[in-house]
């Protein structure tokens, strides 16, 4: 990988500007009235990839949003990189907390990153990461330095649960045939401090309705008289953990991979600093599932979270009244085993079953995924280990992420490949907040590391 | 009150399509983005006030909206009946639930209107209540049978707590002088079961915030580590009632007025039929204190009701986050002898104490007022009953109501006077809700009764 260092310095400037180009376009695949961005972005996404030097570009229909699927194969008996990534973005509300629009890039300097960040809805999550796989791949065809065969599968409904892409890789084993598939959408521990993510969580997100009297009450006539959907909502939900955070929906824990003392001594091992983590939160606590540590919490246990609630009157001042309906969005973060569709159903079948006379109760599953784990003594994490140790000087730490990106485990069970997470951004990078923002070192930085992954991956693999 | 039926049926139509008039107008107090509207109906007030024979009629400017003084004094040795009523309207929120649009009021015949409704926001609560005294005040001075002397008083602030109204009150002692508080705003039984409104339940409205880490998060890197205030504020809610539905604030029930078994007995005799109101509002079970029956619960116990919920993402689709905020606004229903400033007080440091460590938790006191009972032996009692009769062929039955007009215990503190309440609507009238209507029936008889109420009241009076 001969001139990255000098390639990178001669278009630095250039590589920032295609991305907060790319960045302008609110691809927001949960909210239709976008629909036309969305498809906008996959466009950019196709010239992207053609320009960097891919020999075919297509933009694949699905009954959703399409996949822009791009190659360049240089040997038949080379090995095969599928780079996976998403063009779709998360919605920016609350919209009053972003300091600068969502889709008006802005770059500034933070205590996190002093060479700057790019301020923007997508930033990292995942425009910025899939953007150093297109300009990684721009450097070794410009430079005539691609070990391998490479494929891109990009897709635009990553945030609204991948609906269509488990179809797509079913429908295209042959077109999509691997070796390893590598994806960047996940993060690093810190900029002095690289790590790899081995493991990430499941997902089960359901939306709930609680349904009491057929319409709105005044709640003097009728308040105490009836079963008012808010208040049983807000029962229904707190019953959901006990006195100790546990989840209380029978046989949730049922599959739970439990980790060994050792392994979880290992995991305890990685920098964390509980008192920077509360302030950087501005909290006086943290709070979970007793008997664990926060690294343990958001990482090897599953949670249950409330993502947005709302019923009855939610406007400026008061008014009195019992609504006919009250809802919420919940999701479930999973662990290995626990397999995501046994969990939506026995979330529906408690969540209705604990529902009191009164009320009528609807559970509506919206997507889900499986966790993965992914072993350290695979070549591809052999590769990306060492491609770390070459740009960082640091050998980059294993790592178990919270977070979920549910169509990896399909990835395996379809492609049988493994997938290896390179992600470049941080925690501190809002993503799915107001305000998120990748590091122009970061990003920098993941174009010069991707190359060497190339090569290492093809020289192991030989 | 000769001939009021004759000048009825004359003046009908009219009568109709004033109020209608009136209707259209979206004086909704709550949102400041109709404070045009809520002025512009003060204006129409006092123009149907000097049209229906006021000698003076002022707009009187408060901190807030203008309250509407008008009277009539026709000797100085009559006495003096004071109307109150409200020209300020709820909110009409979910708008999608109306079949017609709130402020384009529609005229329909339903079950229980035969003769057809107006639905409208406001039809019932109050201008269409408000309006009949402007209309048979109307029919007095046109037939020179006005028996006393009237004041009215008009405030704009009723569906936010009457703010300014205490101070206007205070401030005008002798302006408001009188001998009887009148006001229609409230029900009765049915059209062929009139009833008096004898009680008031008391309010405290107040809004909660719960704030946890200071910006939202991503529910897979964070969820599980930290306190989510969505989750916690279900906790502390839900954590407001123990499972027989009794408030577990400390200090609630202190000051309740506790009924003994006759009362009890007594008021168990109005006529109720729990399997038609469970009907009405399409639910399979009513909800409540336990040892306690429906009628009971909404009128001589205290409640608390969560009237609106919100936190996190809320619209279409899924966003995995955890967000930085949580709110609620929550209203408690009062009895005779609590006090709602104190009950406010109760609530809040309640609330804050159980906060758990995590989060920061803010309560804002809305608005509040006492409970009201008013006895059955006053001559303004007396008054209104025998009107009833004169007008329905049946002695009205005292009820107590759930509702609260939380300036009714002032006005008794301040004027030294007894307030009636005469209400014409029913309870399925869906005042606070979508498709808020006024039967015609019920808006003719009420400018039918209130004149003998005038007679009757004056004569005893002597």
């Amino acid at each position: 990988m001969n001139a990255i260092k000098s390639y990178i310095k001669q278009h630095k400037e250039r590589f920032i500007n295609e991305l907060v180009d790319l960045l302008k376009i609110p691809s927001i695949s949960a909210d239709s009235a976008y629909r036309n961005d969305v498809l906008k972005t996959a466009e950019a996404i196709k010239k992207s990839l053609e320009k960097a030097g891919c020999d075919t570009v297509e933009i694949c229909k699905t009954d959703g949003y399409p996949i822009v699927y791009g190659e360049k194969i240089v040997g038949k008996t080379l090995p095969t990189v599928l780079v996976y990534g998403h063009y779709d973005v998360q919605p920016p509300d609350p919209l009053d907390l972003w300091y600068s629009p969502p889709f008006e890039p802005v770059i500034k300097t933070t205590e996190k990153h002093p060479d700057g960040a790019i301020f923007a809805r997508g930033a990292c999550d995942d425009k910025g990461q899939l953007y150093m796989h297109v300009k990684a791949l721009e450097f070794m065809t410009a430079t005539n330095q691609l070990p391998c065969n490479v494929k891109f599968m990009i897709e635009g409904e990553e945030e609204v649960g991948s609906a269509n892409l488990a179809t797509f890789v079913k429908n295209n084993h042959k077109k999509l045939e691997n070796d390893v598939i590598l994806i960047s959408d996940t993060g690093m521990i810190a900029n002095d401090v690289p790590s790899i993510t081995t493991g990430l969580r499941g997902l089960s997100y359901v939306e709930v309705e609680v349904t009491g009297p057929n319409r709105d009450l005044h709640s003097g006539l009728y308040g105490g008289a009836v079963a008012n959907p808010i208040n049983i909502l807000a029962k229904m939900i707190a019953s959901l953990h006990d006195e100790n955070n546990h989840i209380t929906i029978p046989g949730f824990y049922g599959k739970v991979e439990e980790l060994s003392k050792e392994e979880r001594a290992e995991m305890a091992k990685a920098p964390f600093n509980l008192e920077s983590y509360k302030n950087a939160l501005d909290i006086d606590a943290v709070y979970g599932e007793k008997g664990f540590t926060t690294n343990e919490r958001n990482s090897i246990r599953p949670t249950l979270d409330v993502n947005g609630i709302w019923g009855g009157y939610i406007g400026e001042g008061a008014k009195t009244v019992i609504p006919s309906k009250a809802f919420a969005k919940i999701s479930m973060r999973l662990v290995p085993h626990q397999d995501w569709e046994e969990i939506t159903q026995l979330f529906k079948t408690h969540f209705e079953g604990i529902a009191p006379k009164g009320v009528k109760v609807k559970v509506t599953p919206h997507h889900g995924g499986q966790g993965y784990v992914t072993p350290i003594d695979s070549i591809g994490y052999l590769a990306a280990s060492k491609a770390y140790e070459t740009t960082f000087g640091k050998t980059p730490i294993p790592q178990r992420s919270g977070g979920s990106i549910p169509i990896v485990a399909l990835f395996e069970k379809e492609l049988k490949s493994k997938t290896i997470l390179m992600g470049f951004g941080l925690d501190s990078d809002a993503i799915h907040s107001p305000n998120e923002h990748f590091g122009i070192w970061n990003y920098i930085k993941g174009i010069e590391t991707i190359p060497w992954f190339y090569k290492y991956f093809t020289e192991i693999f030989e």
